[in-house]
């Protein structure tokens, strides 16, 4: 099986030690069989907070699911918390999965009610926005998606890399343990890089609480495993009934062409 | 006051009957002082049913709004059911209103559960998503977003620029009358074209029912307008934290660079 | 266009520099041919707080109502968070606006979340069931209705009329806050006097947060001013199905003359 | 323990016949020490299929429970779907019960999803936003609250006291099936007259259903005298914060003058 | 009538105050016909904090529900928050109150949002996951079953038995005011025995908030005491259809032999 | 890697080439190093529809979930859509799975709405109870469990080994219209060996509609092999914060000694 993951961003050396400690972290987690290819976007704004900036990086994302696809990848996954995934899904024919939608439901086994932590004030939005398109609300507590204060930066991220207990721990456990008052028994790591680093340094529960901290990346990664499994094995990929139908690829490629995309 | 229509598509002079059908429906319901200009836009996939395909749309719609508030528009109208609405928001600094948003709120106020009669399979699935994030569920019927069989396609639109009695209005009234069934006192028309169309044609109400058949268009551009006119003379536009807070300009365009928009 | 704004109260002359600068602060936003007449009510209790004292209020309201549209007024606007909106509508043949209908409805096309600040108690009862009933609780905040305290009382009043920044902005300031704390990105003064007088004194924002502080009434009356020019262009003022369908008049003129209303 | 029933009407005498067998149905359900009176209103607009003459006939209603509890009565009973029961409960002292609210928490300990059926299309709409209002809307099927057609009027009420199987039973059946194909496991006649006539006349189920047909009128009287018990023993009435708490008498009294009602 | 009262645990006389107490406390609610009869579980893993300890002993208790209806009891009060009322419900034919339900209906008709303090963390997941499936969260507060800490022991309880003021009651209230904080007018006693020695000990409202406290246990009893009499009297037990439909007793048997039952 | 798949029956000679098929038909679905082993209870009620019958043998299926992992399984599988799955889920250290949870998930990624057919009325009312409770109606359409009439019996479920498209594909697929109709775009099937049959025979999507109709059982046990792997790998099974937190193991065993299950 080949699982492709796309970065949201073009390549950054200087994120370099991110990029080496991921895989690392990631990889292992694999099945014997499972390749894995990370790809990052051939253009992108590159982290720009915004809903229409978002938007416009969604645009490079689906392109890079559907080269994927064509690539010859049994399974695509969409490396950040602000994916575009129905859109790709409804394009691809194989499976698509996100570190948010993925790492949600997988939470909802683990746990009753979560909360998403978060790395800046705009991602909370678009992050419960996806909750609530998933009909998860229910199983969310109250603000279910909050953000460390003051943001991340490349700062933090690099430091992270390095040892996230001296800065990133503990601005995220201030809000954890809001989130936990509120009544989260299970916390998930609201940024695909932080997750993966944070369970290597040791980290994996808010302490004393009983309260699981989940590298989101990861177990996501994990779950679109399964689902390419099931793809491969069982024929099961998606509903072809109105949302996720794809349409006529000419007419897609007609849309495509308006943004010089092909 | 100057408003700005902006259509979903490039211009296409086939079309031509229905622009000034269009033009003629809308443009007596505004006020004395509000000029109001329909714009094409330059690119488009034009109507291709497919999330990603409006996704891709919809970048061209904002920026097409983005030039309008350049150009000195006072307020932006999303002339399509798929829009953009959120994202043009965000980046925009005077009001913008979709004939989706618009129209159902002014369905509120005057009914107690709507429903829309839209004219694609693949349109449902928008529009329902839309209602479900303006928090609008209980104030629909159960499946309030229904579509016309056989879809509507330019045959059908360019009838009904004619006479929609013949092919269209039977078409939706079945469709209605199954909404009516389940509840709905109020019916939206789902496109934009199609309502000041039957507008202009005398029919404004399921026969016999008391039941509205709302020209969406032209009630949410009269929203838009009474939103710019307290914008201008009260100020009030948008909140401006969190979702709605634009981001700074140079990272926002750094983004569109992506997309070779600027 | 004429409309019609009825006070909730009897005449009072102690509040006569409160009606004038009332008149100030709304008359102004209206267009060049709209036309406004404030009419008060012949009998009142005068803001009892009570939910039966608002009920027989909302009979003055209504009766109020029905003579402003036999006076030939275009549009109806219940000037107080106490309305029986849905009465009035069931009964009138022209628009009908309300302060909390309209002005919630206003809100959502300009923010996520809201909240409304009120003046007291028993009204955060009374809107927060409208609030409901309007279908809007995805919309608004937990708790999405609550108090100045101590409440306000006709002290505060005029002392807000002079100058608003002395006791009635503290005393909202702090239940705001806690509001944006709770997730409101705008927040609705939740009192037909104090939204304008907060907006003439300057103050339409809580400071340093972007969220603004809306003065419901104005932008309601504007609302309204729309929903009425839709009913004299377009011909749409609401279902006539069901909830908003007039009994005949001469069974309705049975019930009233119980009262000895007529 | 003495209770008082409280028609929404005045008396009648062409009713005799309903009002001799109402006594007769219910009377007997109470225990032995339970007094029970009739009283109609002194006046009413008398079923008038209208919200605002319901709550002008509201007035009426409160008016009679706070005359039945100066009379010395210890529960007061609204004896029709139409009420003003939150009204009424805020300013009286001893308990209040109605049909609606009682008779649907007695239908969630009989079954798990209930369905009311009425006697006009006005009326659905009155009970179907209390059920709203109650919070009860999950436990209640889609269009929860349906209608006899043609509706119910004098001949077919008095045709019922007689033998509601010639005419009204088949009505009520119909729809009825149509609740239960749509998840209904229990079905309360949404009118205070006609459940106790159904039950005389041995219909208590919807035949070769399992499916009961509720009593609601006898029903919720009996839930009213458990409630008047408990607050006669143990002294537990009412929440007195907030939404229930009554006004200041004088108050109070100044609004009720402003109707002449004292 | 005759009313069974099915304790949750064996026969302790270490408790004995407690027993003799709870019977002094409840007994005199009672009409003066209804015969109540405790009855202790013959085997019980008493008071594991656990939901699978508590599915056991559900099994228990549904076996002495079962037996309090061969030995010819009219009603079964199920007398603790841990209880199987579903499935006892359906393998009975006569009314089975519990403790959780009853006394949250009747909460609904004496306040508007209820919240409910208990006794231990395991305890809050059982009550509000009941309250979910009742349908009931609109009328409860955010997080609405909370938790007195340190949890209650034997101590804490026979302490309480001599004077609920000096441990207990302290305990509650300061969860108790949280809740009302939140948003709650009344107050339900998680917990079969609090309530009624909370009563007796004159401890009825939190203290200057006109919030109820109520006795859950005894106003519960009371209303399965009116569900007797209404089966008595008017036949209506429950709905036979699918959910509480008993299955053929042959069949249930059998699965009761599997675990040695029967 | 070691699952243990458990069935909610006894052993059942005469359902052995059910046994062989379902076999024959999941396993191949599993990776290389994976070990599955299928249990039957010792003691059951087999398959009796009741909701107490269920919870009795509910018991029997946690008492083999605790020996399975006592014999050293790394993950356990509930085998029925009747499942424990909570008081599994909380006494066991290792991944529990079950047909329902996990393919309801798998589901949610697969397409919008949701609906399950199942194949007896009493187990539509467990399956939906379930939906409910995780909190996922919003992705399920009305009445989202419905069931194949005549019920499924042994005849039927052999008659399936041999050939599903004879007898029990045409009376799922009626069913499956329904659902489709209503809103559905992909059907689960609510029983844990039709699954596996009718993918076996080649039927996965109801024909001409582009709706799958998932094997339920294989696509959850695959669901659980990831659990386990991201349990043995990532060391993340669950929240041990309130609801999952296993008791003390005595206190725990002193319950099971009450049924003499220890």
């Amino acid at each position: 099986m080949k699982l492709c993951w796309i970065h949201p961003t073009t390549a950054n050396d200087a994120l370099a030690p991110l990029w080496e400690k991921l895989d690392a972290a990631v990889r292992p987690a694999l099945a014997a069989g499972t390749e894995l290819e990370f790809r990052f976007l051939p253009k992108s704004g590159n982290f720009v907070r915004s809903a229409y900036a978002e938007h416009i990086n969604s645009v490079h994302i689906v392109e890079a699911a559907l080269k994927a696809e064509e690539d010859g990848f049994d399974g695509v996954f969409l490396g950040c918390w602000n994916d575009p995934l129905w859109e790709a899904r409804e394009v691809l024919s194989v499976p698509v999965g996100s570190v948010s939608e993925q790492s949600m439901l997988a939470a909802l086994a683990m746990g009753k009610r979560l909360a998403v932590v978060t790395v800046s004030q705009k991602t909370t939005i678009a992050i419960e926005n996806d909750l609530l398109a998933y009909g998860l609300r229910d199983r969310a507590i109250v603000r279910p998606v909050r953000t460390i204060m003051p943001e991340s930066d490349a700062g933090l991220l690099l430091g992270a890399v390095a040892d996230p207990h001296a800065a990133f721990i503990p601005r995220l456990e201030e809000v954890a343990r809001g989130c936990i008052a509120d009544g989260a028994d299970i916390i998930l790591v609201g940024c695909a890089y932080y997750g993966p680093l944070l369970r290597l340094s040791g980290y994996t529960e808010v302490p004393g609480t009983g309260v699981p901290v989940m590298d989101s990346s990861t177990v996501a990664l994990k779950y679109l495993e399964t689902m390419t499994d099931i793809a491969m094995k069982l024929g099961a990929v998606k509903s072809t009934r109105l949302q996720l139908r794809a349409p006529p690829r000419e007419a897609l490629d007609n849309a495509r062409r308006s943004l010089s995309l092909i």
